[in-house]
C-alpha cells in the first residue's frame, strides 16, 4: 500500500512539476546473446552504487540505464560502512532498492537488493545480494556480517580481489573460513576493465561462481554494444527470467563473464555455448580444392579463432553480429573431418581458452578425378 | 571451361601482382527483415550500372557491395543505347554479368543479367532482367526490343516513370500496348530517393509488380542500415533463395519496396507482414488502469503508428531493431479488445497506409473492484 | 580553508576506497562556435537540476558532463519550493554549488550558483542565477523572492513560459511588474526541445535577453554534437572567459540560443555573427557562365539557406563543420553583385530569419565576349 | 578545346540521361592537420589505380573520393605493364588523368599524372609522378624507363619495398644505380597498412623522401577520420597549394607519412611540427603541489606520450581533436623546468620516436612556504 501511495504521489508530482520535462528515453537496445537449450540468458550487472554511498546517481537512474542498455537484472550494492555523502544524505541502507522498485516494475528490470561489505584489505570488499533487509549486516564483527547475510539466503561474492596491490590481493584466512562455512560463493574475476588472473585461478580451483561487474559509480554513458564500449557483465544461464531462477543459477555456478571482447566461463559451459554463438553455413561454392562458406556470428563479441589443426585459415576473425566469408583450400574429405581451432577470447581458465571443431557441410558436386575429366 | 580458366588466371594474377593489396572486406551486415510463413525474404537491387555504360565501377564491385550491405540478389542493368564510355571501352552488353559471375559465386550473391532499354521520353526507360543474352535487345524498333526480351522470358519494368517532368512522366500508348501484350510487368515506384506517386497509382490499378531500386552509378558508400542511409531496395517474398524463385515471385507480384523509412506494398501482403515485423509482449506490470508492456521492432524501419481507435497512446514510435516500453491507461477489457492504429510508413496505395489492431495479452492479476477494496 | 580540507579529505577517500575505479573520462569535445571580434563565445547551460531537488545526479556530475560536452559555464538551479527527495535528503539550497565547486575548479568549468523559483502557473517558474546565497529566496511572498535576488545582483529569467497550456503560458501581471522593477531580465525561449514562439515575441518586443537551456534532470547521455543530439544551450558573447564577463553579457543581452539545428538571436547580432560562421572561398574554376567555389561551414549547425535573389542555387545546404562545393551559373558581374539568401535556421524573431548577401571573389580569367571570340 | 567540348558534351548527357540521378555527395570532411610556419600542409595520396589497369573504378571516382575525404592532391598511377582489363578496355596510359581532369578542376583537387613501373621483384615496382606523357615509359629496358621519367622531371619512388618476401624486398643493385643517377627520390615506407621498417632505415640513411600511400584499387569506403579508418597518406609541407609547390617539397623531402595512428617523418621536421599539433594551456588551478592544466590535440591522431623525465603523469593519451585534462603533482619550479616525454607515435627512424619537452605556464598564486603558513 505504501508503495502504491508512492506511485500515486509520483504521478501527481509529474502532473504539477515534471510535465515540461522530456520523457526519459523509453527505447532499449537488446544485448544479443544466444541462449542454451532449456535456459534463458539473463544479462546481469550485480555491483553498482548510488548516491546512498559513494555513487553519483539517484537509484532510479540505475534502472533506466539497465533498461536502455539491454540489461535484464541489476543489484544495487551501496557500501554499508563507507558513506561519504552521509552529512547531506543520512545513511539508510534499504532506501536505494526501495526507491528504485517502482521504476524496475515499470521497465520489467529484475531488481536485486544488495550491499557491499566494505572492510580494509585484507580481507577486502564483498557483495551480498538477494537480501531482504540490509540493516542486520551493519555490525562490527567481520564474521557476524556474513552470518547475517547467510541467514537471509544471500549469494555472496568477493569483490575486485586484486585491488590494493598484490601483497594484499590474496586469498587469505578469512576467505578460507567463509568458503568453508559456505558463506562465500563467487569471485569477481572481472571488475570494470580489470581482470584478476590469480583470482580466476582461485575460483576455478574451488568451483566458485565467476562474476563480472561494472562497479559503476558515475552515470553510464554507454550507447553502443561494440567490443569495448560496454559494461563488464555476468551472463546467467537461468531456467526462466525470474529473480528466483537467477539466484538458483548463481548458486549453481551457471555464469559467464563478458568483459571487453572476451567471455570467461567454465570449460564445460563454454563448450556447450560456443556452437550456439555461431551458425556455420554449408559450402556454397567449390572449385577444385577451393571452397567458400559463411559463418554468422550471433553474439556481440568479435570472435577470434586460431587454427590448431592442419587445415583452414590460420586465423578466423568473425566480427560481432555479422556474417563472414570463409575461404578454405581443402579436399572434401578434409573438410568432412572438421576444422580445429582455439577460440582465443573464450577463456576457460587463466591462460587457457576453448578448443573447438568447426563442422562444415558440403553438398556441392564432388569434383571428378583428374583422369575422368581428361577423357 | 572459359570461366574456370578466368578463375585460374585471376588466382595467378593475384599471386604476381595483387598479394600486397589488403583483401576486400569479407564481412557482411545482414539486413534484418523478417520472413513470411512459407517464404524467405530476398533483399534485391534490380537496377544498377557499371563502367560498361555510364556507371563508375567495374562489375565485380557491385557484387562486393551487395555482399557487404546484406543484399541477396542484384541485377546488372547497363544501358543498351547509352554508352558514354564507348570510345575507351567498346560496347559489350553481356560482359558486365560475365565478369561479375565468379565473384557472385564466391560471395553467394544471386546475380541477374539485365539491361536498361534507354529510349527518349516518352516512352522512357525500361529494365529487362533475367536475360540470357542482351545482344538481341539492341534493335531499332521499340516493340521489337520487348519482343526479344519476352522471348527470353524476361521480367520487365518501367524505370523512374516520373522522370523528365510531369508532361512526359505519364502512362502512355506504349505502356498500354506493352502491358496488353504482357511484356511489361512492373513499375519502379521508387528510384533512389524519388517516389512516383502517380506511378504507384497506375501500378496498383493494374496489379503490376512494385519495384524499388537504387539505380546506382557511383560506388556505394552506405555503411549502416539506418532509416535514411540505405539504398532503395525491393524485398521479394520468394519460396526459396534461388534465382528461379525470385523470378517467380516477381511475376507473382510478391514484393515490397523499402525506401528511406517506409515500406510500400499491396495491402494484403503488408497486412500479413506487419505482425511478423513486431513482437508484442504481454503486460508485465499493471497498476489500476495503468499498464506497461513492451514491443520489439524486428525490422530495420523505425515504425510510426498513429492511433485510430479510442485507447492507447496517440502515437507509437518504435525504433528499428529495438524494444520500446509502452504505457497505456486502459481497463483490462479495453486492452482485450485490441488497440487500433495506422502504420503511417507502411504504404498500401497513394496516400493510404496500413491499419492494424495490436493485441496485447494481460495475465496480471485483475484489480479488484473499488467497493471490494473498501471493505 | 574549509574547501581545502574538503579537497584533502576527498583525496584521502580516493586512496582508501576509490582507487580501483576507472577514472571518469577526462576528455572534452569542444563545441566549435566561432567568436565575434573582441569577444569570446561562452557555451552556457543555465538551468539544470541535481538530487538536491528533483534531479537524479549528484552535483559534481553536472560539472563532469559540462567538461565532457564542451560546455564552458553551467548554473545549478535546483527548485527552492519543490523538494521531492526531502525525506531522504534534507533541503539545503546552497549545497549543490558548494559540493560541485572543487570539481569545477579542477575542470575549469565556470560554475554559477542559481535557484529555480517554483510557483504554480501563473506566474510559473523563474531562475535566479549569480546568487551568493540561495536561502534568502526561500520566502512566501512572490515579490519578496525577486527583491532578495535583486539584492544579490542576480540575473533572472522566466522559465519554459509556454508550460502548462496556452491559457496559463501568458505574459501576465507579475511579469509586467517584475520587468518594470528591472527584476526580470530574460526569457527561456527554448527549454529542451520546446520552442515558445509567443514568448520569443514578448522577449523581442521588450529587448529582453534570449535564453535557451537543457533543464536537464537525468544524466546527460549526449555523445556527439550533431544537429539533434545536443542540449539546448545559450551562447554568450562575453569579453572574456570569466563569470563576471558572462554576467555582464547576459545583462547586455548578447546571447544566441542553440536548439536542435537552429540558432535564435537578435537580428543585429546574428547579422554580425553569420559571416564568422562561414568561409567563402574565391571561385576556383570557371567555364563560361559556370563557376565553382567552396564554402566552409565553421559551426556545428547544418546551415540552411534559401535564395531570395535572382541568381545562385535555389537552396544551399551547408553541413556542419564541413566544406561544400557550390556550382553557380552566373556571369562574373552577377557574381560580383553578391548572392542573396535567407538563412532559414538563423531565427531573428518569430517566423523571421536572417537575410544575407554572400560575396564571392572571382580571380579567374574573364571569359572573352562572344563577338570577340567569333572574330 | 577538346577538353571544353568534353565538358559541354558531359553537360548535355546529364540533361538527357543523368538528371534523375541523385548528385554525387558534394560535401568534404577536411583532414585537420596543422601547418608549419611559412608552409601549408597538403594531404596527398600518390599511389592509386583505376579500371585502366587493375583498379575497379572509373578515374573520376578517385577525384570524388579525394574531395569527400579531405585529400588535397592525388596521383593516378595505373600499372604500365600490368593490364588485366586489356581485353575489354584497351591500354591507354594517359587516359586516366585525361578523363579525371575536369572533375579535378571542378572539385579543386590537385591531380598528378603518374604511372606504376611494374617489374618483377627484384627490383620491384616504382611510381613516377608529375609526368606529362606516360607513353615514353612503356619501354623494355629497365633503366630506359627511368631515363624517360627523368627527362620529364618526374619524382620517382620505390613502392611497397618489402613486398614478396624478405629475400626479395631488399635494396639491390638497381636501387643503388637509380639512386646514384638521381632517378630515385623516395621510398614508400608505408603502403596501405604495411610498414616496411627496413626500407624506413634505407630511406633515412640516404635522406630520401618518405612516402605513404593507399595503393587503393577498390572504391574507398572510408567515412570517418578516426585513427584506424583512414587511408595511409603523405603530408607534404609545401609553400603553397599548387602542383609545382607540392613537387618542389617532395624533391626537398619535406613530408610526413600518416599511417593508422602514427606519423613518420624526419626528426628535425617532426620536432618543429609537434608543437603545432598541440596547444598547452596555462595551469588553471593549483592546490599545493597539485596542478591542473589542459592540452588541446589539434591533429587527427590520438597522441601517445611516455614520460622520460622525473615528473608528470607516466603516460599522456591525448585523443584526436579533443581537449584533455592533465593533473600533475609538481612544484611550480619543477613545472617551470618543463615536462619531458617521448611521443611514441611520432616515429623519426626505425624503432625511434620523438622526444619533447612540454612547457606549461603557471600564473596561479604561489603557495606560501610551509613555515609561513604555520605562523
Amino acid at each position: 500500500m505504501k508503495r502504491l501511495m508512492g506511485m500515486i504521489v509520483l504521478v501527481a508530482m509529474v502532473a504539477l512539476v515534471g510535465a515540461h520535462r522530456a520523457g526519459a528515453a523509453d527505447t532499449r537496445q537488446e544485448v544479443h546473446f544466444p541462449s542454451l537449450p532449456g535456459s534463458v540468458t539473463i544479462v546481469c550487472d550485480l555491483h553498482m552504487h548510488t548516491v546512498f554511498s559513494d555513487g553519483n546517481v539517484w537509484p532510479t537512474v540505475r534502472v533506466d540505464e539497465a533498461w536502455r542498455e539491454g540489461i535484464d537484472a541489476i543489484a544495487l550494492t551501496d557500501h554499508i560502512e563507507y558513506q561519504p555523502h552521509k552529512a547531506d544524505l543520512p545513511t539508510q541502507h534499504n532506501r536505494p532498492a526501495d526507491i528504485a522498485a517502482d521504476t524496475a516494475r515499470v521497465h520489467d528490470v529484475l531488481l536485486v537488493r544488495g550491499a557491499e561489505i566494505t572492510r580494509s584489505t585484507p580481507p577486502g570488499h564483498f557483495n551480498a545480494i538477494f537480501l531482504e533487509d540490509v540493516d542486520p549486516l551493519e555490525t562490527d564483527d567481520f564474521y557476524d556480517v556474513f552470518a547475517a547475510a547467510a541467514e537471509q539466503g544471500a549469494f555472496v561474492f568477493w569483490n575486485h580481489p586484486g585491488w590494493q596491490g598484490r601483497e594484499r590481493g590474496q586469498w587469505g584466512e578469512q576467505q578460507t573460513n567463509l568458503f568453508a562455512r559456505k558463506q562465500l560463493h563467487g569471485i569477481e574475476v572481472c571488475n570494470g576493465n580489470s581482470y584478476y588472473e590469480d583470482a580466476h585461478g582461485w575460483a576455478v580451483e574451488r568451483k566458485m561462481t565467476l562474476i563480472g561487474t561494472s562497479d559503476i559509480h558515475d552515470p553510464s554513458i554507454h550507447t553502443d554494444w561494440t567490443a569495448e564500449d560496454h559494461r563488464t557483465l555476468t551472463l546467467v544461464f537461468a531456467e526462466e527470467r525470474t529473480l528466483d531462477s537467477v539466484r538458483e543459477a548463481l548458486f549453481a555456478g551457471r555464469t559467464a563473464v563478458w568483459q571487453q571482447n572476451k567471455l570467461l566461463g567454465y570449460e564445460g559451459l563454454l563448450a556447450e555455448y560456443f556452437p550456439r554463438c555461431i551458425q556455420v553455413f554449408p559450402v556454397h561454392y567449390r572449385h577444385d580444392q577451393h571452397a567458400w562458406f559463411k559463418i554468422a556470428n550471433l553474439c556481440p563479441l568479435d570472435l577470434k579463432l586460431e587454427r590448431t589443426g592442419e587445415v583452414g585459415p590460420k586465423t578466423l576473425d568473425l566480427p560481432a553480429l555479422a556474417t563472414s566469408l570463409i575461404h578454405v583450400t581443402v579436399t572434401a574429405d578434409q573438410l568432412a573431418a572438421g576444422l580445429n581451432y582455439r577460440v582465443t577470447n573464450f577463456i576457460t581458465a587463466p591462460k587457457q581458452s576453448l578448443e573447438v571443431t568447426l563442422t562444415v557441410e558440403d553438398h556441392t558436386p564432388k569434383t571428378p578425378a583428374k583422369n575422368a575429366e581428361s577423357k
